[in-house]
């Protein structure tokens, strides 16, 4: 018998629908709170640490109103002391002229010295800190956020991997590197059970899953790789289901984007999430620094870029997006809202009680047309 | 080894086929009627209780035909003594402005003293009446149809369940308002087997079946619910079958909502549908007060709005939509003479028998141009 | 435990493709014949019983070029003496005003006269006759063909089955058919494996499949029933070798619908058709009657009308359509070119080792531009 | 019970997607060389024998970067001794005129002293040479070919088998071809376990995998045949295994055709092949003679002509499409930057530990607008 070679079947969020459950929850009596280690959060819901989601306003805000949003170490705020102008400049160039901009703008080398008083800021502000750095600069950024009295050190790439093969510089050490800064250590992105569970076991405090997610996605069309983000959480969780069975400790999920909508959002939870983070759609907050277009750290890319700045628009207040009251009827507004209503139609409680709610497959082919036709169709 | 959450598949109208049975039977010998406890219908066939389908004149009209069309006591009829004046603002208004609207409109405090006066309007057209009212309304609404005389009355909610926690408001016990009304009590809505039987045992009279069946549903959307029809009333007539062997007693099964085609109305009777619950397709009808608009109870909606009034124009009399001639080919007129055909090609005499009809796996993926160039292709 | 209806999956000509095997054959050394009990065909293709496709012309043509193409007996030919200004009529009518002329033209009463005519016109040109009726008025319209000398007798409808449920009249009974007209009888369509078996049973010669097959089609929209070609034919296949193992008589399968192009004629054969029937092909041939347009008898129904006129236009001679050489490269020329090169490439020498080649199930998902950059992606 | 034909799936690089692994690997740090027999290659990547993207310079020139380019030996270059005349006159050829002119300038027959010629040309430069034929012509240009020092020999049809029946010329024995020439011999195209097998008994030392691999590829529409790339690939690659574990010796698989971007590469080797061969990909280079457009041999068949000349414009250099750097972020550039980075983060760090890389099916159902909102989304 030849022995071809085993496939098996990945989802994503237009793959899959929520069932309600055997009892309606009222949704004002759900409890979406989330906990990384001992840092409670009323929300949760992070914001991507993208130039042109958060800035150290963003940052102060968006904690107050109960959420985390990370400040990125690797982007405009390190490399410039008037990181607004190079916001504005990015903001008002041409779309055709954007990508090299883009690409000279982030070769600017790094101010270690900014990386403080970035921190500082941040804390003046009142907020929990939590910073982004990449896997290469994590050992040195990190030290000098936490000096500067950040709470929280997220360590992201693309890919992550507790293992790494380089001649060119020494592997990082999780395990060596929460020593070093004694605070919750977010790491990711990853995306299968064998990963997640080895990232565990070097004592990380979260995990963020998301390797090219969508089907559409830049990581899919360049380089084959990815996972949709329904698999990917559902993998994820097991592994932290697994872990939390072995030594007690609860490591939380926190799936990186792909959503589109409220409905995402839900069943990024329905998965097994206990947090999501979120990056356009917080890019079309008035809030944003990206003032209605949105980029990412792969088009500066020197010999790879992927991806373009694009242009999201302004479609309301934070808080609007959050919690509404919202005139659009799309599920990208009042996100809080909508998923409190999922929660109590489908039985949950809270977060934990929304990781047992049964989904289906049941994909979602889109045709423009008949989008609206069918949403009042009865 | 890990244990991933497992997922079943769901299917809806655009996924499945009928397959021809063995013996073809002449349209005009197939008996449809259907049956509500002791109420005998010419036609499984129901209008919602939407205010762009249902006013207190096509509820006579509809009775008369052989249907049962339900007024909506939370709309427009039991908020203002002149509803036409409402409705045709409603219809008058342009695009952009009537969110707000129907927003203001909806906001007026429902009269009770209207309640009665136009379950009274009904009856004496000497129609069957039925009205449908909310859970949260259901106790204090329904006393006042049944004082007035209804026959029937309906509670619905985009999702029901059995039970129900909340803070607010005492939940609605269902066996009791059973006991109080003193008639046939159509519930839901519900897609899924469990839910279905425990709202059977309360003791309702029929169950109404749909939850974001569409893939491209504002429940999806918004809120990431939603089960597809065909496997949403599949569940549903399985937990009938489960209560009738148990009990005796049998529970109809209405789908609501997701049609398109006459070819739809006939998968959902095979799929195990006792009737089918139509909006657009009905507001399509001269006789409809939208005069060719629809809307529903989630547009209105303060902090999550959903849809929007959408033009479904006006094609033909609710007599050519129900029982033809027709000139239109698209499948959305003659819809008995339709499902009495596809039932006769089936091999099914009654609705009971359309029921154990074949069903096949076979998606619709529509490509625009290839539509009519397929319909004719041999 | 809940007892859910089962379904199994049903395949379209799009869904599947056909593996290459393991010796190549030269095109010109494979046999594509087809017998019908003891006539003989050089091609296994045959035209379908439409106005639009096959006048007494085109059976002559079309009988010399190797095939069979059978004559409407239900439709102009039968009802007017001079059908071709009907034709003509139809043609030279504006789209909007078709449907209501095709229904006028198609109430006037047969000439049964007519019938004995138009097949003495047929017999006079050379060429083996066949002519088609409806169930209804097979047992008199075939005495009458029969006595004018005609070699085969078809009795076609949407859908047939060996019983009929009827008040109105008596269920025509095939096997009693079959010993009055003593000529090979083809009935039609079915789909399905009980089915195709019954009628076997009757005595027929040979089976038409097809009922439904596109998932755009008519009978799907409207009525919900039908089965994608792919399966229904090897549903049908099946129940022939059933049917010949236990009686030791070969019924032919003759795949009637949803044809595209010539791959799509080639995964009939391997999915186990002896022939296959072509109508919208064929109308786009410069010999058809049609002139470039195309329609069907499920139009002009008084009550429940499906599909309208189409422009299908005029692509080349029948010639050209059947063996090139051809300038179109879409493949809807040079049939049987292609499906001999087809066979050649399956290692197929005949039909029926054609039966025998391996399909995969590998859906063909299009996307307008994609197509020609695909066609040579290499 | 009735024996229905029995199928599988099918998939393509579209419905399927890489995992990343458990070890992440500096891109520097993999090895992506391929060795043919004991001819060793720096990149895994080949140019099709196609007449738009290869000649005598473009092969010298892809030889020197690290590949093999496979000069067709019945092009133009055979039939002309100016073919580059004949290539400007396709290329400036309106496209309503340029299939005649294609089937015109390819009827003219091949001068086997031009054989000869163009190889000494080839290896003047210094590059490794391989020419392609087809099976009916391979003996006697091979022959010529090898006289004057071709190193490899390809030959190739669309589809090819070990054995062939034919009346009109003797099948081609490739066991005897290969002692003839003394050198490394490629064929195919081939798809599937039991063809690549018997191949592989013949000694060759390499097999082209591909035969209509797209979905909306000519061979599925004009044929029905074709098997998706990825189980093409994945069949072969099991042959090779079988084989090597039989008689210790290692055949090369070559997956050909159906790439568009660096993605589907890198799922390619991940499928199980050794190399990959494209041809769109490099007809959009610089150096590619068709100057940004293509066309294939299929095109100017006499009888069944398949496809057309192609604009698809000029991108970049041949440098900058395998390696870049680049300003196009759609994966069509840097094609060996993305290999590396995809294997990278699989944990491969050759192209036979990228076999092993885990492949989930995750269909990827694009939408126009969809595209770059989705390719940033997070």
């Amino acid at each position: 018998m030849p022995e071809y070679k085993k496939m098996r079947f990945a989802y994503g969020f237009d793959d899959v629908a929520l069932v309600p459950g055997d009892v309606t929850v009222n949704p004002e009596l759900t409890d979406v709170s989330f906990e990384l280690d001992n840092i409670k959060f009323p929300l949760p819901i992070m914001a991507s640490a993208m130039d042109s989601v958060v800035d150290p306003g963003f940052c102060i805000l968006f904690n107050k109103i109960g959420g985390l949003a990370i400040l990125n170490l690797d982007g405009v705020h390190t490399r410039y002391p008037d990181a607004g102008a190079m916001l504005q400049e990015i903001v008002q160039t041409p779309a055709d002229k954007v990508t090299p901009l883009l690409q000279k703008i982030y070769s600017e080398p790094i101010k270690e010295n900014l990386i403080g008083e970035i921190v500082t800021k941040i804390k003046k502000g009142g907020a929990i800190c939590a910073v982004s750095t990449t896997p290469a600069n994590a050992k040195r950024f990190s030290h000098f956020a936490v000096e500067a009295g950040t709470d929280i050190v997220c360590v992201q790439a693309t890919v992550t991997s507790a293992r790494h093969k380089s001649n060119s510089y020494e592997g990082l050490n999780f395990a060596k590197l929460i020593k070093e800064i004694a605070r919750p250590l977010i790491v990711g992105n990853c995306v299968s059970y064998n990963v997640a569970l080895e990232l565990m076991n070097t004592g990380v405090s979260a995990i963020l899953v998301g390797i090219g997610p969508g089907a559409a996605c830049t990581s899919r069309e360049v380089l084959g790789v990815g996972v949709p983000q329904v698999t990917a959480t559902m993998d994820c969780a097991a592994a932290r289901d697994t872990y939390l069975r072995e030594t007690g400790r609860y490591v939380s999920i926190i799936t990186d984007g792909g959503f589109r909508t409220g409905g995402d959002v839900a069943k990024a939870f329905a998965s097994g999430a206990d947090a999501v983070m979120l990056g356009s759609i917080f890019a079309k907050s008035e809030e944003a620094p990206g003032k209605g277009y949105h980029w990412g750290m792969a088009n500066p890319h020197p010999a790879l870029p992927r991806g373009t700045r694009i242009k999201v628009g302004t479609t309301g207040s934070l808080q609007q997006i959050l919690f509404g009251p919202t005139s659009v009827t799309d599920g990208t507004q009042n996100l809080v809202g909508a998923l409190r209503t999922s929660m109590g139609v489908c039985s949950a409680s809270n977060i934990k009680e929304m990781h047992k709610v049964e989904v289906v497959i049941a994909p979602a082919i889109k045709t423009e047309g008949k989008f609206w036709q069918m949403s009042q169709s009865r």
